[in-house]
């Protein structure tokens, strides 16, 4: 999907939600763990339930990864799925993948060619010839972590040279590199303060922010500091509007908590003219 | 498998020789195309001629991810083929993930419980609360990258601050974590006039090398450079054994390959009064 295209959507819907399929199974209600996917099955009824309200859907590839072969099952069902029914919205896989040139072609093709995702989070350490690899494909992006909203995120992110943030040097160096439109940045929302110094290092850009709700991320703060002309924003909330109730109105509790955010996302958009 | 196993296995077989099970499948013996699983039975056979040569094996998980579900199947049987067959060596996952506290202990559980391997490899660019939870499993590893072998490695593993090099600080932090005896760390043999300040500031940790043979790195520099009283490393060497040979004889070529580097090793732990 081209970035015009989810742009459309974003005015389409006046929503810039991404929903973080997160799925764990001790917390999905019981009925599903007796279906033959119950992954896949809770996915499927939270998509039906609120593609409406949002722009994009991130599976966290660790979450799938954890339960093994069966895992990896679902989470490809879950984006063919959305890719059949749902062809207009942007799948993400959350992966963090980074390794150099030769392997990190191999994720690449993983991703855009095996699972079909229209992106994928990617890890900036190794460098330039760990990401291009992912800029290669049309249509395609990579969502460069820039800066994380975990407290670790200040262990090395910050590291300050020549007054220059190891985040701020990532994202002004990955704007060199081979088909950077291509690129978003992953940027968290308990970080908002820092939204208005990225903004002006990358202001074309998508940004992906994780960290509203459960993390303790304000919408409203992110959407003043972080929105450009084209929205270039992607919010996401995972556990916040998944776990909403655990009995057998999850998927209406899970709608209303995404149509909440939604009405506010489309004041932001309103306030800036963008719808 | 704790690092005292590992280190005895180092001193029985006078290798520190890591093998990388990165399989293409354009690249083995086009007999093993007729296989079920070619991948798993081109590593079954690769195993069973080189095991008594090496202490460790690396599958790096792009090239299995890249095959989509069956990709995972293989890596599974990899593992516990090993496991089951030579339970005395070192099993690396090289996944190189990276994700905040909450997810980071799915990827720990995913590789160290579901598929059972003795190691994974960990990015440090989320920090602190990324890679704990790969320490809380009791004779498991998480090798942490610190300087990787590929040109990009250049663009912020180098970030300088107060005359620490990122790389550097990685290192430095890393040790104060919760179970810092557990970490490992990758050290491209690419950079190995940097291998002696690293072990000064590791001496005791273990270094994961590749980038010996195909990426240019000498056995030799790494050896002089890196080596402590136990050993302390694993060298890894992947293309330059899998692939010795593309005919028949493609197991005794990696066998031989694998004896030459282990030849060569035990000299460096004589030197070094190892062994």
């Amino acid at each position: 999907m081209t970035t015009q295209q989810l742009v459309a959507e974003i005015h389409k819907k006046n929503s810039f939600l991404c929903i973080g399929l997160d799925v764990d199974m001790t917390k999905i209600p019981t009925h599903f763990l007796q279906e033959e996917d119950p992954i896949f099955a809770f996915n499927k009824a939270i998509i039906d339930a609120t593609n409406h309200l949002c722009v994009a859907y991130k599976p966290n590839t660790a979450f799938y990864e954890a339960y093994g072969i069966k895992g990896w099952i679902s989470l490809q069902k879950t984006i063919a799925y959305l890719n059949k029914n749902y062809p207009e919205i942007f799948t993400i896989a959350d992966a963090k993948r980074g390794d150099i040139g030769n392997t990190a072609k191999r994720y690449a093709k993983a991703f855009f060619e095996t699972y079909d995702s229209d992106a994928v989070t990617v890890a900036p350490y190794m460098g330039k010839d760990a990401v291009e690899p992912f800029l290669t494909f049309e249509g395609k992006h990579a969502i460069l972590l820039a800066l994380t909203s975990n407290p670790g995120a200040a262990d090395f992110q910050f590291t300050n040279e020549n007054n220059e943030k190891l985040f701020q040097k990532v994202l002004r160096t990955s704007l060199t590199w081979d088909n950077a439109d291509r690129l978003m940045y992953v940027v968290g929302a308990t970080k908002a303060e820092a939204l208005t110094s990225i903004r002006k290092l990358v202001p074309d850009s998508f940004l992906l922010v994780p960290g509203v709700g459960a993390q303790g991320g304000s919408l409203e703060e992110v959407a003043r500091a972080g929105m450009n002309s084209q929205c270039g924003l992607l919010v996401n909330s995972s556990r916040g509007i998944l776990y909403r109730s655990q009995s057998n109105d999850f998927d209406n509790a899970a709608a209303q908590e995404a149509g909440r955010l939604q009405k506010e996302m489309a004041l932001y958009l309103k306030d800036k003219g963008i719808i």
